[in-house]
């Protein structure tokens, strides 16, 4: 027993950094953008999930589910806030889509949320470090730019992947970000300034690593029984899955293979009944360059070692176009929202409206991570 | 279509200052203590929920869902924190239980853990602030002590509840706290005492307040199936609500009366088809003396401004039993695991296990507030 489930609405603020904004304000307008869009009453809505990483941390406020839903009118619901680092909303969504594809709740409002600039407690890579166990990983050391230092490096040593090919997303995606008008970068770097641009962690170069972002992005996912009531301009969700991989660097076999990408995807393709060859458009968590290689193939797109190859350009079987939006490379991650906002993304192309439209895109992947691959979605999203 | 969902099994750390332990370590062990006490194999858990407040502020780690589900070995789970400030773990509940009575998963573990003391970043009163809204109220200086001060000058206002029968709430929870283990005061005051206590927030004094605590508790919730499968020592939960109150206090009408916390009751009872006067045992929200009062009310327990005469001794209808664990004045507030902590427990107490046994007890029930009650939670459990 259980029913399709769709967004049927999303809603957006603008990726960047953006002063005078707390967390309250920016939640409230993508909220609210997003309730709009899906045309569903309000009243209808039973919870709301607000995706949020270090609120906290970077600016003192918690208890952002009641609050946000106080500021939109919205009374008697269960409001909550759900953390899993950089995939906080991705999760709050797949919690949501559960709730409604059982039955227990028709219409579930997921926000995502986050201020990375000019808080009070302004501290980037410490607070980033909070997705790190501070009981081991956390007290070695460990930030999340050594990390992925060390998958590029590794990357490079087993596959032969070159400097230029990993220097290749980020010049990919920096050219979508010049289309798409929330992303934070909208101006495009070459090859040359990503290899020149300074040092952050051995072989990662600033250009290598996406940016410190303001924004929120929000859905609206009920059944599609309500979806039809209201007219909502509908996507369905074919899969929405959400698994633990690796929450320490030493649980890994290997750190060019993230499990929980692999498991999460596996999983995905079964629900939804497809696999990666049939995904026309996806958005992957591209925090660093070198990721986007890795999750590309680890989300089946390629085999291992064929990433970068392909992003560089070399011929493939796969007709996937990766990152449309800019990823979080151009678009920005601001950590909380940037799950929500991926499916925006993907709904847009889905709906033929996205200012880099994917030429008749009918199924889409979104692909979010938090702290080491340790929390893992994978969304499959499909053309109504 | 829906299934009876059953608390499992339970698990608690001792409450207090306990000092060398971390979040981790805290989560792990009640839930450990939890699994072993329900009988489920843990490979049965599908989603691990941690409830927590304020980690990310105090102690500067989040991401615990993935994290404290690898300390226990358990992979490829969904695992996120949720957070609604001091109903975190009972929120987190409320989330597993709707998704077991909708049949979308068969076992979810929930824990609820804090550190509150000796943290790398300890300053109590700014930490619990999280919870007030810092767009408005927060900048105005409001804090939880301020704003329970109030609520007491109102209700002695408006229905002539004495000094003297706030008082008898510390008095009566201390009590209980002396037979109960796992509290952090095993100690009792008189009603002197407390009204000789330094001044916090007049007309509060000390003892009018819970301590600040580290702890940890969990729940293993399963529908009846596998629990009768197991042979799990399983309690019902008839009810399990979630709602939003008034996430300001200028959002109230009257703030001796707590909308969140009636709204969450009625639509409990509704439920479960009991009334308040079934109810054998309640743990409800006593952060401050003067809340039980307010709550008992609430709840249905007493009408208005009985509350004060009924705790200080005065003849009444009332079967029920109201915080024999010692409540958060004597057990102790490690705000996240609270929730989680007075689930435990009224099922040690429907089980017949109880160190301070209320005679008979099948029904019981449990009232956890985040915020101003802003969030607030009940359950109805009943001996099966």
């Amino acid at each position: 027993m259980s029913t399709n489930v769709c967004v049927a609405g999303v809603g957006s603020t603008k990726f960047g950094v953006l002063p005078g904004r707390n967390l309250q304000s920016l939640a409230a307008e993508a909220a609210r953008a997003a309730l709009a869009d899906s045309n569903i009453p309000p009243a209808r809505i039973g919870c709301v999930f607000v995706g949020n990483f270090v609120g906290g941390i970077m600016t003192g406020q918690e208890l952002l589910g009641p609050i946000v839903a106080a500021d939109l009118g919205l009374s008697n619901v269960a409001a909550i806030k759900i953390e899993a680092a950089c995939a906080s909303s991705s999760a709050a969504a797949r919690i949501g889509h559960d709730l409604i594809r059982a039955g227990a709740e028709d219409a579930v409002l997921v926000i995502g949320v986050e201020r990375l600039t000019g808080t009070p407690r302004d501290a980037l890579t410490t607070a980033m470090t909070a997705a790190i166990d501070q009981g081991t990983e956390g007290v070695a050391g460990l930030t999340f730019p050594a990390f992925w230092g060390m998958v590029m490096t590794r990357h490079m040593h087993l596959y032969g992947t070159t400097r230029e090919q990993v220097a290749a997303v980020t010049v990919k995606n920096r050219k979508f970000g010049v289309g798409n008008p929330l992303a934070q970068f909208q101006k495009p770097v070459t090859p040359d300034e990503v290899l020149a641009s300074p040092p952050i962690s051995d072989p990662i170069r600033r250009y290598d690593c996406c940016p410190a972002t303001d924004g929120a992005a929000a859905l609206v996912l009920t059944n599609e029984t309500l979806a039809k009531l209201y007219g909502s301009p509908a996507v369905r969700v074919a899969a929405s899955v959400l698994l633990t991989g690796s929450a320490r660097i030493t649980d890994y076999d290997e750190i060019t293979t993230h499990d929980g990408t692999v498991s999460a995807a596996i999983r995905a393709y079964e629900i939804a009944g497809v696999g990666p060859e049939d995904i026309d458009v996806a958005e992957l968590h591209d925090c660093f360059s070198v990721a986007e290689i890795v999750d590309s193939e680890d989300l089946g797109f390629f085999a291992k070692g064929e990433g970068g190859p392909a992003v560089a350009g070399a011929p493939s079987a796969r007709k996937v176009v990766i990152n449309p939006s800019g990823g979080l490379l151009s678009k920005g991650h601001p950590t909380g929202a940037t799950g929500c906002g991926q499916i925006y993304e993907v709904v847009m192309q889905l709906r033929g409206r996205h200012p880099n439209q994917v030429p008749n895109a009918r199924l889409g992947l979104t692909h979010n991570g938090g702290g080491t691959a340790a929390a893992v979605t994978v969304h499959i999203l499909k053309a109504l």
